[in-house]
């Protein structure tokens, strides 16, 4: 028996359907327009595409969207500067500063100088933190938020389920373990961390309801690391040498698809999984930010 | 065989000893005595008696030390304004405000309105952030600290280990799972959080190499749910009735202690475990505070 796979474009696309509605009626009832401000720095092609996408889609829902480049010579004082510049600045919701950062530029400070308020994609301490304490005025990140709604999205039970997450970057294996393992009846996980330096990870693996690839290795879980009726989801976005592709090169995920999917239950594919979630809850998160700074309910 | 027992007096005596030094010499070549102020609200007895001991830690080990005791009617503005007073005296390094507070108060408010530099018990949202993002600047609560410090000094081999946590509580199982699971080399466990919603709980805790109870339930563990060799760490102080006893109750500890120790190759006991522990660790923070205040390396 084959996988049912996750449509994760299509459930991306129920988020941005609200998202738009909610933008239609903040202007009509509050003549208000949520904004976004992107900040690019160097021009690494995946960082332009991403920020790209994120410019349509602001244009799309109906959002206000600014978009700031500089150049990859840029030093952390100008960076900071423009943060601070943002965070004053009354048409800007949501600041988003794509990383990576150049290696002059300390990320951990970038991201810490942004308003927490204005923080939709949820990385500065503060709203880590209340993430951790499931304090829910933050913002979480929006690749694990866009996981936590591709479960719910998909009708998977998360209540009691045991979650097993490979990889613990900061921007999902680590946040993704704290939304799922929250007080509350849409997560309510037992959820367990795994990462390169885990022991008998196959065997942990083997014990998840639901597995969750952020691992960042191409093809990483395989068949064997999944038992029989698990939810997989693919957070991995990996360029592999493809010499009969137009780029030369073709995306895949953390997990080996094809083997795995006449396992699991349920499996996000690479692309057209997890990726357009990720937009969908920028957006969310950039109107809520909106909503909560104009105290509309 | 029967476990090893851990001696959690004999450990705490090393860092507070470490403390004093430590002490002494700023003192001597800084002119600097690093002060705490512990502030109580109300009259509960356990936390009467949790203060009291603080307090005379301090003491001990040549801190200053400033006990507040509001009336348990204090409201919330009242706290808030003695916070902020502590948060700009130059004699307060660090600041502890003893849970749990009475209903009027937000405990999420009020620990949110320490000076991150002053929070010496680790609980506001931004400490927390960094504790999550393995951001060494910041605090960690004061219990899960002590615990890490428990099985480093017992020589126990972290690095890679199943580490189970029961209970998620802001004070205890949440740090402790960040802790371990950190990218370090005192750290880097795979680490399982469960809680009351956990399904197959006995069937993971047989997983442990490690096993941490921070559930709050006397006697939870039970010999059945540790595996033989486990080291066990016990974080529960429960209170149980005990007739023949002078108080007429007794304090037990979340592990069947008696049951589990023959299985176990480790064992915290409940009292004289993780409890001495934690009030060393206050103290080590307050004088990090002190030194990083300060800026003394």
């Amino acid at each position: 028996m084959s996988a049912r796979i996750i449509d994760g474009k299509a459930l991306a696309e129920q988020i941005n359907a609200e998202t738009a509605a909610t933008v239609a009626q903040l202007k009509a009832r509050h003549k208000l327009t949520p904004g976004l401000a992107v900040v690019l720095v160097g021009d690494n092609p995946a960082s332009v595409a991403y920020v790209s996408s994120k410019d349509k889609m602001c244009t799309r829902l109906g959002l206000h969207s600014e978009r700031i480049n500089l150049t990859s010579t840029a030093g952390q004082r100008q960076l900071l500067q423009l943060i601070s510049d943002l965070n004053s600045k009354k048409e800007v919701d949501g600041i988003l500063v794509q990383s990576p950062l150049p290696k002059q530029i300390s990320e951990e400070a970038i991201f810490a100088a942004i308003d927490p308020s204005k923080d939709v994609d949820g990385l500065s301490p503060i709203n880590v933190g209340k993430l951790a304490l499931g304090d829910p005025t933050g913002f979480a990140p929006c690749t694990p938020s866009g996981v936590h709604q591709l479960l719910l999205r998909s009708g998977v039970a998360i209540e009691g389920a045991h979650v097993v997450v490979i990889g613990r970057s900061h921007l999902v294996g680590r946040p993704v373990s704290l939304i799922l393992s929250q007080k509350t009846p849409q997560a309510n996980a037992t959820v367990t961390l795994c990462h390169s330096r885990s022991k008998n990870l196959a065997e942990i693996c083997r014990s998840a309801d639901i597995l969750i690839a952020a691992i960042g290795v191409p093809r990483f879980v395989r068949a064997d690391m999944v038992c029989v009726g698990a939810v997989v989801i693919d957070v991995g976005i990996n360029r592999v040498e493809d010499k009969t592709a137009e780029k030369g090169y073709r995306l895949v995920g953390d997990v080996d698809f094809d083997a795995v999917k006449e396992k699991a239950s349920l499996i996000s594919p690479v692309p057209g999984g997890v990726g357009p979630m990720t937009i969908a809850m920028l957006m969310h998160n950039t109107v809520r930010a909106a909503k909560l700074r104009h105290e509309i309910a």
